[in-house]
């Protein structure tokens, strides 16, 4: 079994584009009093600011070491799963988890050694949906229909206290990992995406039509798949012969 | 069984000589969020306050509703149990329960008609012994030993939470499918990995190695995926576009 520090430090809480610096700090003391210490900020409006400091009421390991991003996908980096929080019911076509079940998925993703990332968006647009493309699943705390908005930090401290709750609860034997081969991260699953569309476009695939609804579903679909290393290798040798063929096609023209 | 609303209104938030307002107003949002609505403040230090206001965000009907008392007592009349939350383990000669537990229990209470109380004191000094004393049992929230200072907003959301989940356990609806289409079945996968195979063979995956390894690792990886039916279309097409390249490219040979 994995020792919890171990775990604890391959959880991440990405903030991304978060409005107000106080909610900040409150979520930074939410994330280091349930034994996390890893937070991630996407082009904070406000940071770093007088009031984080405030309201993070002495979570100072979190601050100091919180990183400060252009983008999502810099925040993903090294991920290979990532959980989007999202207060409302979603047109985006992603598996709706309770945090519970978040929690035991992240949990579980960690102990095969995979680095994991809780995903929070604006105060009070949430999370844009091609930041939710970027995850695996979304994550919905089970808040009243009609007053769902949740303050930031709370939600944070729902995460974090479910992901606490799991750790405590973990008596039981590492499950068996799927895979022998260490799985794919973020960036590489980016790469491949880029591969599939490039490869789509020689193969002449979407004659005319838009791309960006095939990538949606093809992203769901393959990040839903948790892929390993080696697997991605096998289709990026499939995608290049099938690339390989259109060129021959073309220049054959 | 007892309809919900009536389940959370035998549910009440009693605050302690809270210190500021803010957590005050946050609390009432906390609890609206996850549909509870009787909040009691116990000597609270200013109150009425405009900052309660601001941070309940709109939870006016708890605010409305919240009836401030002079002592504990008064606030847990009509209750037939009451859980006080603590960050500390204490010495106080009470059961110690986990958020779960008590959730449970508090459910458990109300669905036999009683009226119960969640306790939380001061934001600095927590309960008083005299105060615990009056409660049947000592929830607290699982903090590390090293930074136990839940917020006192979050510990009312993580309590409220898990009386929320408690409630919706009582009544949950299956759970949404991960799919608005029909899963592929066992004989149109099949269908699927001979189309993989024979686009492999055409456009010369294999380069004469075995295919038996790459099938067995593709029929593991799609397996895994669970694919819908719309799902193995878009990829019957694509296989279909590769061996399109393939087929022109040997044409010109």
């Amino acid at each position: 079994m994995t020792a919890a520090s171990d775990l604890s430090s391959r959880l991440r809480f990405v903030l991304v584009r978060t409005s107000h610096p106080g909610n900040i700090g409150s979520a930074a003391r939410a994330i280091r009093t349930m034994g996390f210490t890893r937070m991630d900020l996407v082009s904070p409006h406000r940071y770093p600011d007088r009031e984080v400091t405030a309201m993070a009421a002495g979570a100072d390991d979190v601050l100091d070491g919180a990183r400060v991003h252009a983008g999502l996908i810099d925040a993903l980096a090294g991920t290979s799963m990532a959980f989007g929080l999202s207060a409302r019911r979603r047109e985006v076509n992603l598996p709706e988890l309770t945090p519970r079940e978040a929690a035991a998925q992240a949990l579980a993703a960690a102990e095969r050694g995979g680095q994991v990332a809780l995903v929070f968006g604006n105060e009070r647009t949430g999370l844009e949906n091609e930041e939710l493309a970027r995850c695996h699943a979304m994550v919905r705390i089970p808040s009243v229909d009609d007053f769902s908005s949740l303050n930031l930090a709370q939600a944070v401290q729902v995460m974090a206290y479910e992901l606490r709750v799991a750790m405590l609860g973990e008596t039981m034997p590492a499950p068996p990992p799927l895979h022998d081969e260490p799985p794919a991260d973020a960036a590489q699953m980016e790469r491949f995406f880029e591969h599939i569309a490039q490869t789509l476009d020689d193969i002449d695939f979407h004659k005319g039509r838009s791309p960006t609804m095939i990538m949606l579903r093809l992203r769901k679909l393959f990040l839903r798949a948790h892929m390993d290393e080696r697997e991605l290798r096998m289709l990026h040798g499939i995608l290049a012969d099938a690339q390989r063929m259109a060129q021959l096609a073309n220049e054959k023209k």
